[in-house]
């Protein structure tokens, strides 16, 4: 036996193999996942790994290393997150997801830090020694919302799409914000004395390392899209373009200390749309697929450490400075999103409601990046306190708030979500309404979204897509893909339900029949019968607007499609009629 | 900037991306693949890369590490082949197969082993230090063909099946018969005296390693088919127990000094048809996908390492040693090809042809393996010999037979592959006459290949499907499986023709429109006139094959098929009719 030898791929293995295996029994019974969050249920196993591992051995099980977290475990869920970021609401709400971002969280911190600060001056909770500046660090570490906590919960209950992107927005770009002030807190621990020269250059820092994130994904992004331009004939390996490039942006800015979360978010929404354009429909399948597991995996994962770093004996309990910790998170999470939602209603329209407020405010979920900034900490005498609140307050967020925001979220009818997609006609007049404000703005002189989107793809449709594209002569209007999507579909029914040939297809006995492709929720389908009213208007008016060509855009003339496309619909047309 | 932190994945995933790279660099230039193998290449490309970082650094590149190879980079390839293996010529031709790569492979390694002990004798070449033993061991590193580097030159040349199923085979099977002699003479160079008990347990020993490595790998893979039952409201994990299991056999079998390639091959062999009936299609498409990406990078990785490896102060260059050990590799190969096909031929009706020998013993290129092998090696004085031989070795049958065999196979009119997939037609007389043989086989009390395939088949109705199917009342026939895949694609061709649901298909206007789809050569499609004819006759008769039920199986009697399947059947015509 050589177990010496194999030992590190071994463990790793049968990790991954605990956590597919942990994963497909919460399945098996379905009534656990839909009252206890499916991370509750991991940090559980994790409980109970750690447990069986510190009763055999007599000594605290392995913790989580923070490096293996940091570089291997939280990529692959960023990526999938910003992979599949749906970019409307996103960029809609940027404004207030920055603000909550990047002021609340600095508010939070300062007010953690300070607030336990106060704490400590209390003789009998004998704390005296924990300076400000310590309080700070923790403060600065223990503030940030954890994406992959919320993510955890929030897939699962299912509220109204601004919701969900304003939490989980502001817990993928606080990011830069923690870590400036983590870093700056922990130097400012080493340094004897803080001069205001310091404080400024830490301010100037968060715009280098949230806007330097931006830049490099963005550049890693397009020149992943540029290399998929030339994998044509070699069409096995383009999958792996999408994952090689978004690494490397991730470790790049993680190595010149910007913001890697920034930077892999930024990397995956730019590249998304053109690699998609150029790679076949089968890479593209076993992107989503590798994406979904990859993350999934990794996910599971995540919790499962959690819970067996638990276990074991590196913790001070000291009881009031852990309850008050948690007391705090909430307070001043509480305080601030009141504070920063009353200045954003003042400037918009759709205000976000005091339950919707609720809801983000209840819905600041702690976990593992916290945890691991915790024990990256530099060794001092109270780190095991640090480490001790810290676990509590993560148990206490994922198991009491996660298990109750759905009853939660019932109780007072928070908007959900829209079951269906939009209809076409809906997205047709989304589409107008968009060109109007955009012409709108323009004329009246205010630079709003619409005028910097339409602007975006004008400079997208004359440089970006001529250089990132292979086949840039060929734009297809969304529609037009829309309907080739519903047709492959409804082709591949009519031949699961043997009737392809013998005449047009009875769509009222194929809705029956669909269920059996769309078993994977990877794709967003919109319910069936919208789908055949669609396919019906589309398929009567389709060689209309193929004729018509590309999308309609301010910059481009009606008529500008290629004489060749319009060569080969006259070919396929007379080809029928023979 | 703080390299140290990201270095082992940032590295990592260069080289991953400089292979990629080059990778769609060859292909671009397209003549150059048609003449120059891409494994000599890519070990062009390491050799200039591995010049390069001598320049840099003014010292010896790093050398691929042996862990590294056998650990991370040869198993995905092992999986990729073990996964697509035909398994028919396989099982046909597995005598032949089992004889080169255990009788064949010792024969080499005593014939090797013993010459260059002559030559050792020669004083003028002043070898005198270099025991038998040490040429025993050498011979049994150099003796073993590369799976690795015939996969990449065998793919290009395109041999009939037979032969390339009997190079490629041995390649992989002689992985025990290597593991043991090369342990064992390692070992026996470390003991002071020899006894006779230990060349026993050495031969003992060899069937241990196979058997217990076909054993390990058969067991995973059943677990995996088990695992794979429960994965039906969790599709998005599916594709990775495929690779987890297979990859845990390799490890095991590596753990218990087992076979690793042996085991793993046995386990993608035996979980392959009840995975794939068990996932959904997508799941399906990424686990193919996947494992042709993976262990084309691995290949393409371990090609550039050789070359990089290659570089450096680590050889000693006593040419008539090195050009002894060429010689005699060529000879001794040729000589056991030659007798054991001999025997070969007087026991089979199909006789392997003198053009055939030739190429099966000039095919047998020696790679990576031989090279990760000679690392290992205890250090003694003359190690850095033994390394300079053994590169000269690999660089002589990659470069030299890899780039001529190509031109051989022209210039000796070798048999090639057949172009088109077997007609319908053949394909049931070949099943017609393995059930006529089976019979035969069975009345004439012979224990032939078919006897055992109808016996297993036999235990795999009765007993394996039930346990590891999920849906084992609806086994299909492969013709109804088939043609279930050709009204598919027919139909997304319909659909992308813009031609579906308006009256019945034109096929002659359809084939020249069928490049659209069959750009990935992932899927193995007969010609397109073929298909067609096949379609026509199999869209005539669907309904009475479909009523005929399940596969024809001397173990089942004709009308079993389940009564709700025909309710269905019933419903879909009147619907039709409606």
């Amino acid at each position: 036996l050589d177990y010496q030898h194999v030992q590190v791929p071994f463990e790793i293995t049968l990790w991954i193999m605990l956590a597919s295996l942990a994963k497909i029994g919460f399945h098996l019974y379905n009534k656990l996942p839909s009252v206890v969050p499916e991370s509750c249920l991991l940090i559980f196993v994790g409980l109970i790994m750690g447990g069986i591992i510190y009763g055999f051995n007599d000594r605290s099980p392995p913790v989580m290393d923070s490096d293996i977290f940091f570089l291997y475990l939280l990529p692959p869920i960023v990526l999938d997150a910003g992979y599949f970021m749906p970019s409307r609401p996103f960029f809609e709400n940027i404004g207030t997801i920055l603000l909550y971002a990047v002021v609340g969280t600095i508010w939070n911190v300062f007010g953690i830090g300070f607030s336990l600060y106060g704490i400590c001056q209390v003789k009998a909770f004998r704390l005296q020694d924990v300076s400000l500046l310590h309080n700070l660090l923790f403060g600065s570490l223990i503030a940030a919302v954890d994406p992959v906590a919320v993510l955890a919960v929030f897939e699962e209950i299912h509220v109204n799409e601004k919701l969900h992107i304003l939490v989980f927005g502001e817990s993928l770009l606080n990011d830069a914000v923690t870590v400036v002030l983590y870093k700056l807190f922990r130097s400012f621990c080493e340094m004897p004395t803080i001069k205001s020269v310091d404080v400024f250059a830490g301010v100037g820092k968060f715009f280098v390392v949230g806007l330097g994130g931006v830049l490099v994904g963005l550049s890693f992004g397009f020149t992943a899209a540029f290399t998929t331009r030339f994998t044509k004939d070699i069409r096995v390996i383009e999958p792996l373009f999408v994952f090689l490039y978004s690494y490397l942006s991730y470790l790049t800015a993680e190595m010149f200390h910007l913001s890697g979360i920034v930077a892999i978010i930024s990397c995956a929404m730019g590249m998304k749309r053109y690699v998609e354009a150029n790679i076949s429909l089968k890479s593209h399948t076993t992107v989503k697929y590798f994406m979904k597991m990859w993350s999934s995996v990794s996910d599971t994962l995540i919790f499962i450490f959690l819970g067996v770093s638990t276990i074991g004996e590196n913790h001070e309990w000291n009881w009031p400075y852990i309850c008050f910790t948690v007391i705090f998170c909430l307070i001043w999470r509480a305080l601030g999103v009141l504070v920063l939602t009353f200045f954003v209603n003042r400037f918009h329209v759709n205000t976000i409601t005091s339950k919707d407020q609720f809801i983000i405010a209840y819905g600041g979920l702690r976990g593992a990046i916290c945890f691991s900034l915790v024990f990256l900490l530099p060794d001092f005498h109270r780190k095991k306190l640090f480490i001790a609140a810290t676990t509590v307050v993560i148990l206490f967020t994922v198991f009491v708030q996660g298990m109750t925001i759905r009853p939660l979220v019932d109780l007072l009818a928070v908007k959900r979500k829209r079951e269906s997609a939009p209809t076409v006609g809906e997205q047709i007049h989304i589409r107008f309404l968009d060109h109007l404000l955009a012409g709108i703005e323009d004329i009246s002189g205010h630079w709003g979204q619409y005028y910097w989107k339409d602007k975006l793809e004008y400079f997208n449709s004359k440089y970006l897509q001529k250089i990132l594209l292979r086949e840039y002569d060929q734009p297809k209007s969304s529609i037009v893909l829309l309907y080739e999507k519903l047709e492959r579909k409804h082709a591949i029914e009519l031949a699961q339900a043997g009737q392809l040939g013998h005449g047009p297809a009875h769509s009222s006995f194929l809705s029956s029949d669909r269920t059996v492709i769309t078993d994977q929720k990877l794709e967003d389908t919109p319910n069936p019968d919208v789908l055949d009213n669609m396919q019906e208007i589309l398929a009567r008016n389709l060689y209309r607007i193929r004729r018509t060509g590309p999308a309609y855009n301010r910059h481009t003339l009606p008529g500008d499609s290629e004489p060749t496309e319009r060569a080969k619909e006259i070919l396929i047309l007379r080809h029928k009629s023979l």
